[in-house]
């Protein structure tokens, strides 16, 4: 059954990712900006450096390819344990003092985000997820009883299995599957304040592209390697319902100051 | 608004602690065990045996007093990372695979179990926490929609903290709690096959127990030092209006062959 748009709501997918989540002042900070934003929300994290943090403390190496993790046995469960434990709860904690009934989620729980372990092509990441269903009934019902879910970068593969999965892909899974119900905007959060037209200038954001300009920038050489496949995401979820996706910065989670990317 | 006792459909808590859900057979019978379990359950589950292996390769002590763990900044992390992370998404993503659409929780997700920091008096036992007030709407809800809720043993402060918590603690407050929408029965699984009348005799447990009878077990000295606590918040629950309660092995969760504890 299709939902017209006009009977959506708004809601809003934040993304954050790195330090921001994982240094106290910072992340007291981020909280204190998520719950300033106006109706229903939901945030995704990252969480790598304390992972790569506590597998050292464990005597496990962190091996990088790509700037992808390889997920072995071990680490899978350094991931889980720092992932869906310590970061994702110490933030559902936050939210609550601030008055936010938080939920904190893997994709196993409710079974929201059902994924396959990657296959080993050139590289074997080991206990990788790639995401193939996306389940947001549940979600999408709690979200609107006021219930805000904080997602961790797991899923599962439905035999048992977690899975490591890049957090950007759970925003935009779970964006796109809630673009169903609601009015969808995303938001991605990183280390810069948006697309930049010179990478080395923090002004130069671009306020907005669309898919022909994204084509020139590519051809022009302004945008490189790293920001192509966050812009291809970006498109792919407006052309799977997503109403809005913006990129900014950590600090500016509202979207404001960013990048738009639209469809039209 | 009391809801009278016809209209309640049968709830079973099932809390199971120690190594059978640390080890990956013993949880698989576990989880295999539980599924089986017919209708309306929760999972209450502890973790401390990994807890103190993995704060031992952090390098972190575990200190024990009166058989309680004392809980400081750094154990917090370990026993978040662990019963949160580790211990409780492999729980769900195993009950999953089972076609149970489990969900996990601390008590800080949907605010379920709020608690004050334990006042220091003779010992302090450090970032510890007594449940101050269970919030179970949201979590009655989803358990009528077949939710499987899978509780961790931490709960949180309301004011950002999250505390370690006592997992029978965890187990009969939320029974205590769903009892006023479900007909509860809590199963306290542990090593012990229920209450012996002879400790070195697995063979003799007492099938019943009424409060005159543990009275006079325990003037007669048969009831030891550490079934005391379990029995009396036994009782306890009963009086907060839980229907039975069991303590049985984890081998027989559905609490059959063990002791029935009984108000009347």
């Amino acid at each position: 059954m299709k939902i017209e748009n006009y009977h959506k709501q708004p809601l809003t997918v934040i993304k954050v990712g790195g330090k921001i989540v994982e240094e106290e002042e910072t992340l007291k900070q981020l909280l204190d900006d998520f719950t300033a934003i106006p109706g229903y929300k939901v945030l995704v994290h990252g969480g790598g450096r304390s992972a790569t943090k506590i597998a050292a403390l464990l005597g496990i190496e962190t091996k990088m390819v790509n700037g992808r993790r390889i997920t072995d046995a071990d680490m899978l469960k350094v991931v889980t344990m720092v992932y869906g434990g310590l970061v994702n709860k110490n933030i559902v904690a936050g939210l609550q003092a601030r008055g936010i009934n938080a939920l904190g989620l893997t994709g196993a729980d409710l079974n929201v985000l059902l994924s396959d372990k990657r296959p080993v092509k050139d590289v074997d990441y080991g206990f990788v997820g790639d995401v193939r269903q996306a389940n947001v009934e549940h979600v999408a019902a709690l979200i609107h009883q006021g219930i805000v879910p904080v997602m961790a970068p797991l899923t599962h593969d439905g035999k048992g299995h977690l899975l490591n999965t890049n957090a950007d892909t759970i925003a935009s899974e779970t964006a796109k599957a809630l673009a169903q119900v609601f009015e969808v905007s995303l938001i991605y959060c990183f280390e810069k304040p948006g697309v930049l037209l010179d990478e080395h200038d923090d002004a130069s954001v671009i306020p907005c592209i669309h898919p022909e300009q994204f084509r020139q920038l590519v051809a022009d050489g302004i945008i490189n390697s790293g920001m192509i496949p966050k812009l291809e995401n970006a498109f792919a979820a407006l052309d799977a319902g997503v109403r809005k996706v913006y990129i900014t910065s950590s600090t500016a989670i509202d979207g404001q100051g960013g990048t738009l990317i639209e469809s039209v």
